[in-house]
């Protein structure tokens, strides 16, 4: 990270969890089972509900927020709530997508839903789904006029539902045999871009931004979400093993769905055949890697990653945006995006 | 039903409709699959998505809520979007509760999570959950000051937290032996108690109560839930057959823990024993029926269940409720308390 944004985020970290430890009850106040089991997925808490320190997560959404806020010209500490509001957000959807995909572990750690129970794990992330719409009621507190706490209610309720729309989207998708890329560019949308859309636009909110640059915010969010995700794609069938940490072709191996690939089932018939008839061995995983290769799958995701990341910067430099915040914003689109692909 | 009561429900049902088809997008706007599963559960669509009118619910939530705020000197019209939410609230935790407690069927028709499979349903639910905190951010758009509506997202928000307390608890009930009468009361505090205390408060809220009189609302809706699920609770064992629909000491047969078994347990050691040992079969049902006459379980529910009625009429009087709709609220209250026990 660079120096500007390391300092933002040493500043920033310890106030995002201070603000969801007060809205979650990991401050003493509870000793609840129920929250017990948010304070273990958040990495508050041991299966014992006994305090740990545990790495969980990059809190890359609440630093969105706080950064667009004051580079927006708005005071940082006043957005803490809607920042606590979008990683609250963001952990719920993670309780409900790991019951969802039968998911054993999360972050190194067994699952929610594999200690307790489905029952009491949905049930758990219903409760901190309501935790998220209360950490977010707390602007008021902080002085944010009551019309823009109106208005990041109702923002942050729609980009609730477009993100079951996008877990629906893929989960649906994995049951079809043909996806278009427009469709799957509509479902990472709702399951990756719209929540960081949404943590720009409310750091522009709570800064009083007019309405051209509260859109602008939005769709530097948007688009830097998009980006990010096609890039992860390129990344998980051209991706450096020794960068990414994955195996390469680790997305052919698992015979997921990614652009590339969509985009390759819709122009090669030979590569839908072995898509339907093959199992994933090495031979499939070099042959489909050739065949991507030949049709422009890599160029086409190339070149959807570049427009992206050109929009996303373009409508960032559209805003604005002021001061030390500003800079660290560019370093923390540009770590997010120069990935190596 | 008496004859304020019916007038009032004639009036306000097709109201109350309208403004949860707009929220859910069920009229006409999404052909989503995801809208679709909504529209199956709420009774207005079948499992294709095709129209149809099913008798689904009572609404005896948002009615409450309408009439509140219509006894308490508000237009009820302004608080449609308040009690489309409460509603539109309910309906998702019958999704999730569906799932949680395995049941295959709802209102007789199947269950979501029976036709679409757990994970989408899971999904179903929290989409909903989002849509019904947009249905009561609604609120500003019918010209309810904007500080209120902030008020009323909180107060909302917080009674979403103790509905999956409330939920949290009966699920672990069932794994326990010994569980106080406190701890029940408390559980169906959450489960069905705060939700109609909440809809009573909302409608107070709109119509621009003081805190004093929002709180006795509040008091009056939760004591009028507690004194239902008690009642409730007695028919479930000594209830007639030919009134309540269900078979004689039907909870009994299901060694459900309502309140006069959980006071039975902490009274009689031969009641503990028998509920240990004993499968549900017709000699088992006699004998705890006997033993809970006996210790006076009947007695001690009918008594609690009496003084929550008192208590509700009397936090109901404090507010001096005016017009026709006070009469219809002292006639819905009669309604549901006055069943045969």
């Amino acid at each position: 990270m660079t120096n500007q944004l390391t300092q933002c985020f040493q500043e920033m970290l310890p106030a995002i969890e201070t603000e969801m430890k007060v809205v979650l009850q990991a401050d003493g106040r509870s000793e609840d089972d129920l929250f017990g089991m948010m304070h273990y997925h958040m990495g508050w808490a041991d299966e014992q509900f006994q305090p740990v320190q545990i790495k969980s997560g990059k809190r890359i959404r609440p630093v969105l927020c706080l950064l667009t806020c004051a580079a927006a010209g708005g005071d940082w500490q006043q957005a803490l709530p809607a920042a606590a509001a979008v990683e609250i957000l963001h952990n719920f959807s993670l309780i409900h997508d790991d019951i969802e995909d039968a998911s054993p572990t999360r972050r190194g750690r067994t699952t929610l839903w594999q200690i307790w129970g489905m029952e009491l794990a949905i049930n758990c992330g219903d409760a901190m789904f309501a935790l998220a719409h209360l950490a977010l009621n707390r602007l008021i507190d902080r002085g944010v006029d009551a019309a823009i706490v109106v208005q990041a209610h109702r923002r942050f309720g729609e980009t609730c539902v477009r993100l079951t729309q996008g877990q629906h989207a893929d989960m649906s998708f994995e049951k079809r045999d043909r996806v278009s890329v427009d469709e799957y560019i509509e479902m990472i949308t709702g399951k990756t871009a719209i929540l960081l859309s949404h943590c720009a636009e409310l750091g522009a909110l709570v800064a009083g931004c007019d309405d051209e640059t509260v859109v602008n915010y939005a769709t530097f969010g948007r688009d830097l979400g998009l980006a990010f995700q096609v890039i992860d794609d390129i990344l998980g069938i051209w991706g450096d093993e020794a960068l990414t940490g994955k195996s390469a072709a680790t997305d052919i191996t698992t015979k997921k769905k990614t652009l590339p690939v969509l985009y390759g089932l819709g122009q090669d018939e030979v590569l839908r055949q072995l898509y339907q008839q093959s199992t994933a061995n090495e031979a499939f995983v070099q042959q489909v890697v050739e065949r991507l290769d030949q049709c422009g799958a890599r160029d086409f995701a190339t070149a959807k990653a570049s427009t992206y990341s050109h929009s996303a910067n373009h409508h960032l430099e559209a805003t604005n945006p002021a001061g030390p915040a500003a800079l660290a914003l560019q370093q923390l689109t540009a770590m997010l995006l120069n990935r190596d692909f």
